[in-house]
Order: C-alpha cells, then sequence, then structure tokens
C-alpha cells in the first residue's frame, strides 16, 4: 500500500461500471471520474479526461491518440474492460510506453455456459417450437415431430481449442459425449485433461455432431465456415458460433440452412452487430439468434470491472498489468 | 429364441414408431400389423387389433376394455411407448391378468439435456434476447443490458430427485456449481454421487439460484408451485419445469415473473398442452416455452420403441416385462 499514492484519479469511461471495481479503486486511494452518458459521448470524455492518472475504459470506442493526448503527460496506465482489443490502437500505446490491459480469461464462464445452451436450443428446436405454440401448430399427435439432437454419444467439434473451449469441454465431461475433437492450434497440454483430439479441419467438419466455433477472428478465420465448409458436415450437425460473425461467410450459413445440408444453428454473434431486424437468418425456424449476450452476467461483468481496477492498481504501483495488452 | 412361438401378431398403434423397433420384432417372428391413421382413429385400431397376440401402443389415448375386448382373449401382452400410463386402465389389466409394460428410465438424458438448455436459456435473456434483435431494440452501448445468471456457484434445487433430475444433477458435477439440494422423497443412496443434500421444501424454495421442477404429478405434489411458493424464491431465481405442467399454479408462476418475484421460468410443460396462443404466459419476455420436447431426440424415441418391443417379446416369452407398468 505505500507504494501507492494517497490520492489519484481516474477516468471511468462509463456510468455503468459495476460498483465493486469503483469501490475497490476507491478503497486504494483512486478519485473515479465517471463519464455519464449512454452511448459514451467522445466530447464528455474528452474533457473529462484531462489530467488523471490512468484510464478505465468500459466501452468499445476507439482509444487512440486523441485521448492519450487529452489526458495529459501524467497519464500512468490504462486497463479496458474487456477481451477483445480491436478498438484500441496499441502501436500507439507501445511508443507512449503506456502500460495497457485487458480482461482476457474471466469471460470464459459465462460464454460456456451460453455456448451449451445455445446447442441444446438449435439442437432441440426451442426457436422453432416457440413459433409452433405462438400459430397454434403444437402437434400432440405425432410420435417424429421435432425430433432434436442429444449430447450424449456425439461428437463435439471445437474450432479453436482456448480458454472458453475449454470450458465448454470441462462442462462437457460428465455428458457420455463419444468424443472432443478441435481444430487450429495444436495444444497437446490441454489434451488429456479434456480427452480432446487434434484433427484437420475438413474431418472437424465431417465428423462433428456439434460444431462449435470459439476462435479470434484474425485474417486466416475470417469466413473459414463458407458453402464449402458447410458442405462437408452432417445434415445431422448443431453448428455454434460465439466467436465472431466475421468467421461465418452468412449467406452460405443461411443456404446449409434453408437447404438441409445441417440440422441448425446456434448464433451470439452475426455479421453486422446488430443484425437487422429483416435479416433473412431471423425467418429460419432452425437457427436460435441471440444479441451477443456471451458475457452478459452479473458474477462474469463484475469479475471484468474487478480484473480491469487491478490491472490499474498494479500500473500506479509500478508493477506489470495482470492482463498486459501487448 | 425356442419359446417363441412361429409366427405371433403385434398391433402397432400408430404409424410413426421407429423402424428399429418394427423390425427386432420381425426378426423374432412377429406379423407387425400398422395402424395408418394420424392422429390415431380408434374405428382403425378396434377392427385391425382383433386376434392380435400382442399390442405396441405407441400413443396417448385411452387403452383399456373396449380395446382389450376388441382384441380378444389370446391377446397375451401389451406395452406402452411411454413412461407415463395415465391413459392406461391398468386396474382393468391387473383384473384380466394382462402383462402391462411402459417405457421409463431411457428418457432421462433427452430431458436432462432440455432441463439444462431452459437453464440457461430462461437464465441468459433466449427469449427476450431473440425479441430484441426482431424489434431493433438489441442495445450494444449498455454495459448492464440483458444480464443473465451463471450456473457456476449456483445453488441448484431439484423438487423431486429421480432419475431425471439424477441426469441433470451428473451433468452439472463439471460445472463448479456450489451445492445441490433437493427435495421429497429422500435417496439417501444417491446423494454421495451427486453431492446432493435432503431439505425441507421451504429451504429448498429460499435458497435455490435454479429450482428444477422433475417430479410425478400426484395428489401431494398438484398446485405445489403456487403464490406462497413463489414468494419464498429469490428475486434471481431461474423456475425450470420439465415434469407436467400441473405441479404449477400458473397464473400465480405469471405473478411472480411479472412483478420480478423470481427472475425467469423455463418450460417444458404446461397447462393446457397444447398451450393456447394467446395464453399470457406467451407475453412474458422472461419466460421461456416450449411445446412439451423432452423426449422429442431421435436416439431416445428409438430406445423407447426398442423397450417397449422388448417389454413384449418377453411378454411373448413368458417372462416378466423388462419395465412392468404393475
Amino acid at each position: 500500500m505505500s507504494t501507492v499514492r494517497a490520492a489519484f484519479k481516474v477516468l471511468i469511461s462509463h456510468p455503468n461500471v459495476p460498483a465493486p471495481a469503483l469501490e475497490l479503486l476507491r478503497s486504494r486511494g483512486a478519485e473515479t471520474i465517471v463519464c455519464q452518458s449512454v452511448p459514451p459521448s467522445r466530447a464528455e470524455i474528452l474533457q473529462k479526461v484531462t489530467g488523471v492518472d490512468a484510464i478505465f475504459w468500459a466501452h468499445y470506442q476507439p482509444l487512440n491518440a486523441g485521448i492519450l493526448d487529452a489526458a495529459g503527460p501524467q497519464l500512468r496506465c490504462v486497463s479496458t474492460m474487456s477481451s477483445g482489443i480491436d478498438f484500441v490502437d496499441v502501436p500507439e500505446f507501445q511508443r507512449r510506453q503506456i502500460p495497457l490491459g485487458h480482461t482476457p480469461g474471466v469471460v470464459k464462464n459465462s460464454v460456456a455456459d451460453l455456448a451449451i445452451g445455445l446447442m441444446i436450443a438449435a439442437g432441440r428446436h426451442f426457436h422453432a417450437g416457440r413459433h409452433d405454440i405462438e400459430s397454434s401448430q403444437w402437434k400432440t399427435e405425432l410420435i417424429d415431430w421435432r425430433m432434436g439432437q442429444e449430447i450424449r454419444d456425439s461428437v463435439i467439434g471445437f474450432f479453436g481449442f482456448g480458454g472458453i473451449s475449454q470450458a465448454i469441454a470441462k462442462r462437457l465431461q460428465c455428458w457420455d459425449v463419444a468424443k472432443i475433437l478441435y481444430h487450429t492450434r495444436k495444444r497437446k497440454e490441454n489434451e488429456a485433461e479434456f480427452k480432446a483430439e487434434h484433427v484437420p479441419f475438413e474431418r472437424l467438419l465431417r465428423e462433428s455432431d456439434f460444431l462449435v466455433v470459439a476462435a479470434p477472428l484474425t485474417d486466416e478465420t475470417r469466413g473459414k465456415f463458407d458453402k464449402k465448409a458447410f458442405g462437408l458436415m452432417k445434415s445431422s450437425a448443431v453448428f455454434v458460433n460465439v466467436a465472431r460473425g466475421g468467421l461465418v461467410m452468412q449467406s452460405d450459413l443461411h443456404e446449409a440452412l434453408t437447404t438441409g445440408q445441417i440440422f441448425a444453428a446456434g448464433l451470439d454473434v452475426t455479421t453486422p452487430e446488430p443484425l437487422p431486424a429483416e435479416d433473412p437468418l431471423l425467418k429460419l425456424p432452425n437457427c436460435v439468434i441471440l444479441p451477443h449476450l456471451g458475457t452478459q452476467t452479473t458474477k462474469t461483468t463484475i469479475e471484468m470491472s474487478l480484473l480491469a481496477a487491478n490491472n490499474i492498481l498494479n500500473g500506479m504501483e509500478g508493477k506489470p498489468m495482470i492482463r498486459p495488452a501487448y
């Protein structure tokens, strides 16, 4: 504690940052200057940021030289409250040698729950079933009506096998799945824990009963799930995307769902976001779509905010960020 | 095999019975007489049932003296393809000493998947989120928008701790839940396996973050979840019912969801079924409703049909039903 200055100023860029993070900062000597505009107003931020020692960046608008210049040379450190940092001009931080933190890792639990919810909701006709009720088409007299896919005995495939996929795989260890396959970077060290097998992309497509996408959007992954990829998948396959909409050629997915090339899809992410109300995917009975709610739980949001606050506290003490962004 | 008659006749009451069950019966010497009407026609059944040795009852219309009389005195055994047998006049079977089988147990896996899907879908705003997209209300600028409940660190409560609840509890063993509580019949023998604790009803209500109903509808359980029960639950609680609609006072549930007494509900069962399209529950953003899809998977339906077929094969060999209904 002795190395923390008696009082320092932290700009909080959004009024909805969870209270525990603000309380933590204040308990360690911070004066918190909280922006009130929703959506965040750049003008308000540029005005209030002047003279602060640290910035808690809680939204996804550009964080760049303009903000750093407005803050002034006394600025000691910055943390985002986000896993992805595509809205940050990282080279500018590097050039100025300003420590930058972010909050990866802690999002994995809430996203994993949601991904399994999407596997089941898509595999078991949650959307179509609701529509059946609302349109008085609930069929009680058919045995083989709205038959769905079970997770038990299924091959679960992951595109990307980082923290989120591993959190999903961990949860499915007690579900009697047949096999866990994954593609992209080989993670030999994690295979035994999750009984997971690294396979080529084509084999992942051909063998997966449930295929979950949880990989970063990069030049290599952009548009990876296209007509050719869906064409290799099982007609009984359930496709889930909790990563970024850009990994999927959305019109090819629409076609695969319409023609029965695959069974169903569950999407927490789309292109664009927000998805327009008239998007053709919203017309499909076998597509469950959410408005990017992966990290939207109180528990995870608090954990993200506390990690961002602790990044800043470390920065103020001259220690490395807990989760440095560069 | 030698005790099976060279040929015997089995009435199949519905045309959508899975092929593997028919193939099994035929491979063991059965002539299968398959009713073709959908919904099943009593007239067709009464006509075709005459002279059969066994009945494979694959739908939920009354199975009573009228059917048994029409079959004739050579009838050796009957199996339903269902877990519940509320549509069967069981005393009539007992009086005539006709073996009756059913297919409990095998439904647990598909219902357990669905129940966890409902926990997540209700806890994470799947219905409201969809509505947000369709009504162009997707809010990207709010941090605390559509905040949901995570399963991790939660108290999972079960009303009823039979096969279905245990299948759910088994799946959740790898989810880092805080505690598993249950009420109704004490099952000391299962507590260690699932780290489950038997508690009084009031404590189940007060402590559960997710409360799953998976108990039979009886005189004791009818209307058990009423205004008083919901009044004891947490305002953050997610209520899931995969048992029977009759366990819940539906207007009290509606009120609890409207007033914020509880957080959300996920229902696979309602009163009545089919639920009318104008039911007030369908207006609530925090209520996920399915048209009773718990057992609707190919795998489970095939398992149910094979169990029914094996009940009949046992009956034809003079052995006890594998799963006797009385």
